[in-house]
């Protein structure tokens, strides 16, 4: 089976990209199943609950998220109703929603999804290493899954590289999000786990992480803010890999990028 | 002219695949300048005169360092005797060494090469933008300098974007370093010159950022050292950027990834 | 002479207290010069023309800032026109204000003032120490200054000891802010500077650094943003120190704590 | 019933001061238990099992530690034999020791003891309100527990206050450590539990949080380490918090700070 997973979605360029080539990619590569980061699509900032339905009609199967989750406050309440959007799996109990699911892709396999976030850097969750133990020993590959994938969502390159060989060989995809810069190191680790640090943004990459490069540029010169942060309204790269899956171990037999349009050098598997 | 930059050398598997293949590249490539970022060369942590001496020997024209700079006490010592490597320009006024050097290249052109280490998530220097702006006035592009490179040590993808963009038209590239990965999100600019946000590593991609993997594993999840970071000892990837500079206005006209060896996906420029 | 130091002062309640006791405590306790912090004074977040004025016709000589500066963005206009006003002298060149200043007390005696952030744990401005060491060495105790005060805005104790130590003897109090809390280490330092780590808010002490205990406990216990910070509106306590200089030599002869009103431990100096 | 707590035990001369003067002071003050912080006893870093056995035979019987915990690395051993050290207890699940205790006082009440470590600008550990709300709700003051001590090892004071309010009338004290400074916002909550934001270390107040101040100024100043970091070996201020707690309730009465010896200005409870 074939899965592909595209970065973090970033304001309406990254949206466009999105909605525009998703639905010919999953014809064209014939996807099976397709995780979609969405933490930014609301104007950079969170998920409003017409992004995340633009995104699920133009074939996102699930939609992950990361430390803007709840940017959007709306999302606290419909991530209840929507059982394909996804908030890191280690938030404090009682937080809406859910941080794993199970799906079924279009060739009928059962895939889990889980959306984990890092501590390195970032804000003070659960412990993502323990919280994966769990997730994976409640619905292993093999056993109730047949694909596992996860997004974890972590700024230092150490924690995701950590977290990769912690599951190389019971999980399908390891793949970081949270940079907006696609990393170039993806591989099948040792035990058959596909790993790549980060997946890169679907957004302008003529900005800083995706947002108009003024404010920024401003607040690293002066220290000062000035203005509120926007997104980068140029043409956006849709960023992403595309794994392919064995049906009988779940374990990973190629991952490779996949960049179109916008201002990166474009990549395309090769099948 | 054509300019290689190659990523954080990390131990003996590192050193040993620039040091074997450096050479070949000089001339298969007509490269006509090197530089190499040396901070985790001996045994990941800093940098020996004798190891400075071996990646020159070997082809450097100049070895940029980082976080890890003084990690060997030597090197306080042997950097004011060895002008060909190069500390962060941020570091405190008095700091052994120097940030910048003026260097010729193989083609008789003069190079400006800078060293500027972010402050995001990292130790805080001086201001690395105040630093740049500084550094790019004494020598600029055009004038004192027919190409300028800077390699900026940082951790965040937003610092080293925006010091990429604030430097647009000034440099002939900007490159990051420090994190260990390569990206894949390697451009020109709008003003003309290379950009790409981590170079990646010159290491064993079968690890924690070229280091053993068991005990970062062992930290990231019972909180609790056991041993020292070794750097993993298997087949090392030779990751940089080749660029292409115009002889006239000193900006970029390609900028193109060489991945070589090891696990990753092998990268060569095409000319 | 007699100096007094009040810590950073949070809110309504906060400037309630400074406005209404400081008149009497000039007075009563013959204060030669007083110094307010006042980063916190408009709701919390920075200040305002209005309520800096406020400040100085209840007797402030000067008024410190920190990374709250300018939170209300009318104060890089104001600044400019008020010298009474010092932001923290190590952001960048050509910042609007002045970190630095030289005041005449009411003894005659001239005062230097400087405020200055510590950068462990917060924004990374221009280094502290050396900032120091140049506005000292540009008006040395003893030569163009009588007095030297310097409110160092810092999260990490072992920072503020550090500048401490690095000025005593060359200034006649170190006092740091920011943590919104008093500690209890006053001394005068070995070569003749007062000390204080921090010298603690003007606020309501019945809340979570000064302010409403609600959202901050909601968001340390969900990790999830509900509402904005507001400062707590119950009765404030007045917090500071008062210290002794020697008019012949600028350095500190006692530093005594004062604490009045709201819920901490009252504290007078004793004359 | 009285408690007292004393806060991070520094190096040689923290320790001669506790083991000296905490014998008479169980006398002198009818002290019913007594907690020690020791997480750097040992040379500034971590606890040895005979360092630990003097304080407990000097009179603690509890001793709590932090984030040097395990800096010995013996203490990894005989954590799990000595029941009155408690490491904090929100280490990841398998770490060696206990992160709470219920233990007898010399006036036959039960005092459940309890260590917590903060993550705001600490390493990563789960949740500490979490945890503590499960180490409440299995032993209950007013049930299981006469009287409830939390030692919140955190390095920012909102983190502690949020803690002091979330277990305001459910602990009898919640005091912090860490900071090695003591702080003077002793107060008893709202709801009956006291408070204080640090204890202050018991060490030498000349130097920087303890340590001999020449290598962090030289750090501070250059940014690059020179040798390693040592205790501070003037005299030792002992610190501490005395609080009576109600024999019915178990909340408190009253809290007092206890200073003694060395650079700070003295304090003793006043009973
Ligand atoms: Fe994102
Ligand atoms: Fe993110
Ligand atoms: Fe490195
Ligand atoms: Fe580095
Ligand atoms: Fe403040
Ligand atoms: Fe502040
Ligand atoms: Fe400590
Ligand atoms: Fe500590």
């Amino acid at each position: 089976m074939r899965v592909m997973f595209l970065g973090d979605v970033v304001g309406r360029s990254g949206r466009r990209i999105v909605v525009e080539r998703l639905p010919g990619l999953i014809v064209d590569l014939a996807l099976d199943f397709v995780v979609v980061n969405g933490e930014n699509a609301a104007g950079g900032f969170g998920i409003t609950e017409e992004i995340a339905r633009d995104l699920i009609d133009a074939g996102a199967d699930a939609i992950t998220l990361g430390n803007h989750a709840f940017d959007q406050r709306e999302a606290l309440v419909f991530i209840e109703r929507q059982p394909k959007l996804l908030r890191p799996v280690n938030y404090p109990a009682g937080t809406p929603g859910r941080g794993a699911g199970l799906y079924m892709a279009r060739n009928g396999a059962r895939v889990l999804v889980v959306n984990v976030m890092g501590r390195i850097y970032m804000d003070p969750l659960d412990d993502p290493f323990a919280a994966m133990e769990r997730e994976i020993a409640a619905c292993p590959l093999g056993e109730q899954a047949d694909a596992v994938i996860v997004d974890v969502h972590a700024e230092a390159t150490s924690e995701k590289q950590a977290m990769g060989h912690l599951l190389d060989g019971r999980a399908s995809l390891v793949v970081g999000t949270h940079t907006h810069v696609p990393t170039a190191d993806h591989q099948i680790l040792p035990h058959g786990t596909a790993f790549q640090s980060d997946v890169g943004m679907c957004g302008d990459y003529d900005g800083v992480i995706g947002m108009d490069k003024d404010e920024p540029l401003h607040r690293f010169t002066t220290k000062i803010g000035r203005a509120r942060f926007e997104p980068a309204n140029g043409e956006a790269t849709l960023c992403g890999v595309v794994v392919d899956v064995d049906e009988v171990s779940g374990l990973a037999t190629t991952i490779e990028p996949i960049r179109l349009g916008g201002r990166l050098a474009p990549a395309m598997p090769r099948f």
